[in-house]
Order: C-alpha cells, then sequence, then structure tokens
C-alpha cells in the first residue's frame, strides 16, 4: 500500500505534535499516538523510532515551520518592531509550538537538532552584532540577550498564559486584548534594540 | 506526638515543591511525595487535601517568598533596572519557582490562588500607570503589559534554559555569563521602562 505512506506518515505526525503539545513527553505514550492517529503502533515505531527520537523530529519541523513563516522583514534589522510582531503572531497561532519548547526545556534531556538550531541562532546573534556596528542597532545590549529576549517578547504570552490573563486582567481571546499585546511587542521590540531617537520626535507632546 | 507536627508539614511540604517542580502535578503522585519525605500518606493527604490543593498551597508560597524577598526598590520605579535585576537573581536561585509557573500553565487548570495573586499584579499595574504619568516611567507602553515583561526579562533565562545556552552559546552555570545577562536584565528593562535620556548621554562616544 505504498500510496497512502505518506499519508499514513503525516497523520502519525499530527497525532504526535497535538499529544506532546498537550502532555509532553514523559505525559505521552506511543499508543496514545497511535490511537489518536487510528494507526497500528508498530507502525508508528516503525516509522519514526522511539519516543524521543518522535518527540525530537515534531519540534524540530515546528521550529523549522516558524522560521519558513517569519523571515527576517526585507528592510533588515531597522524592521525588528514588525519581526517580533510577527513572531508574536506565529506563536499566537500555534501555541503548540511554544509549548514543544517548554516541555523540551522542563524535560531537561536531550536537545532536539542541537547544532543546528545552535548555528541557526548564533547566525542571528552575529548579524545583530553586525547591524550594532553599523548603527542599524544601538549597541547597549548584547546581541546574543537581545535575540534571546525577542522571542521573550514573541511568546512569553503563551508560554504562562494564566500570568498574562491575571497581569492584564483581559481575556486572551479578547481581539481587541491581542491587538494591544502585538503593539506592545512591537513597540517594545524597537525601544530595546533601535537607537534612541532625539526626545522631540519619541517624546509625547506635553 | 504535637512536638514534631510543624516539622512533619515543612518535610512534607519541600517534598511537594521538590516533586512537583521537577515532575510537575501531572507527573507527580501523592505517593511519591510522602516517599520523598519519609513519611505516611495518609498524614499527606490529612494535612494537604488532595494533589491539586496540595500544588496550589506549594506555587503560592514559593511566589509569597518571592514577594517578601524581591521588594519594590526604596526609589521606587526609577530603580526599576535594579529591580528586574533582583527578580532574575531570585529566579536564577530558585529555579522551582519558574517551573511551577510553567507547570501551572501547561495543565490548563485551575490557578493557584488566583483572586491574590490578580489583585496583586493589578496593584502594580496601576503603580506602573501612576509613575507613567508623573513622569517616572515613560508613557510608550502599556503598563500591565510593562509588568508583564518584566517578569520576562527575569524569568525567560530560567524556563527555556536550553534555549538560552543554545543562543549565547555559553554554559548557563558560566558565572561571567550569569553577570553578562545580568546586566542586560537591568539595561533592558531600563530601556523598555524610563523616559530615554538625551542622545549626548544615552550614546556612547564615537
Amino acid at each position: 500500500m505504498a500510496w497512502d505512506t505518506e499519508g499514513t506518515r503525516r497523520r502519525l505526525k499530527e497525532a504526535a505534535t497535538a499529544e506532546f503539545a498537550e502532555h509532553g513527553p514523559a505525559g505521552t505514550t506511543m499508543a496514545a499516538i497511535a490511537e489518536r492517529a487510528g494507526i497500528n503502533k508498530e507502525r508508528l515505531y516503525k516509522y519514526f523510532g522511539d519516543k524521543q527520537a518522535l518527540f525530537e523530529l515534531v519540534l524540530s519541523d515546528e521550529l523549522a515551520k516558524l522560521a519558513a513563516s517569519v523571515t527576517p522583514a526585507a528592510g533588515g534589522l531597522e524592521d525588528i518592531g514588525e519581526f517580533a510582531g510577527r513572531t508574536f503572531d506565529y506563536h499566537t497561532a500555534h501555541p503548540e509550538l511554544p509549548r514543544l519548547l517548554l516541555w523540551e526545556g522542563l524535560a531537561g534531556g536531550p536537545v532536539a537538532d542541537e547544532a543546528n538550531r545552535t548555528a541557526h541562532y548564533r547566525r542571528k546573534a552575529l548579524a545583530y552584532a553586525a547591524a550594532q556596528r553599523d548603527g542599524v542597532l544601538d549597541d547597549d545590549l548584547d546581541p546574543a540577550h537581545l535575540v534571546f529576549m525577542i522571542i521573550a517578547l514573541a511568546a512569553w504570552w503563551s508560554a504562562v498564559p494564566q500570568l498574562a490573563r491575571m497581569v492584564t486582567g483581559a481575556d486572551d481571546n479578547d481581539p481587541a486584548e491581542h491587538a494591544r499585546r502585538r503593539t506592545f511587542v512591537v513597540r517594545a521590540a524597537q525601544r530595546l534594540a533601535l537607537p534612541p531617537e532625539p526626545p522631540s520626535v519619541i517624546r509625547r507632546a506635553p
């Protein structure tokens, strides 16, 4: 039945993504994933190896989707606010991604696709450092830490949604609150990263 | 044996804090907590009720310790950078707190001590709003969102330690890297919250 191999793999991976995002690797069994997909458990092992390998594959794939969907702005790092805003949109629309990242950190075990991810982030940090030298970004903050905190600006809302709800007093499904959060993310990224404008421009009229 | 009631309660709660921080509420059993404390499981139920009640108590207590340890600076919100730095120190020294917060969010169930925590954060947001009206803080950013993101500045490192390691290329146990992260947290909080200084002051000499 070669004709449905791809479909079977896809259904298994979708089920794995949903189960891992909900319950984490420790709280998920291969049997639960197979059952959710309605496919034989032996097939799951045959296609994807063991549970840890499958978790790492799922997380790597979700990160690859983020990288493909949210590319750096054409304007380069001058548009860092809008880049943070689009990353926020992505995390909000795909809360399974921040959840998978949190599960990975809490498990404290092997890190999915570590060499490639490290290289990706280190390239980003180098690009930020170059933009600082060119005066496109302010050089007040460590470039790698800035990369790390731009991710926090985008992902912290989905990482601790209960805290966001308590602090803002707003329902996280409220579209108006979503728009306000996005505005915050864009402005906060700009404030962190861009050179300060002259006070007459940045300050509101009294 | 009234003389050791307090000691027994304390040992049980310490064991519960450690187990919940490591494995989360879903991954922890009352039996494992009792065994870790070396105390009868019936005693655990008698003192603390069920597992959910115990988890909520543990998290509330850890949050109360944070609030008692990291009080707002005497100088008020002008010292927001140092306040963020001390909150970062606390989360780094007590990684069980950010872990408990993440487990709570991932579980998506009842929120520990929700009314008191909400009131606490809303008071903070009001204080930030007042400081913005008084010109102590810049009024560029929503005050509640700012409160929320100051927490991210302090806690994101312990929330996704594997990501921090990949992005910075540094071991999170390296004291020099810890000092650099703290410097970043202080400066970033100041950049987010304080009114911009005149360019001649904030910019480095060319």
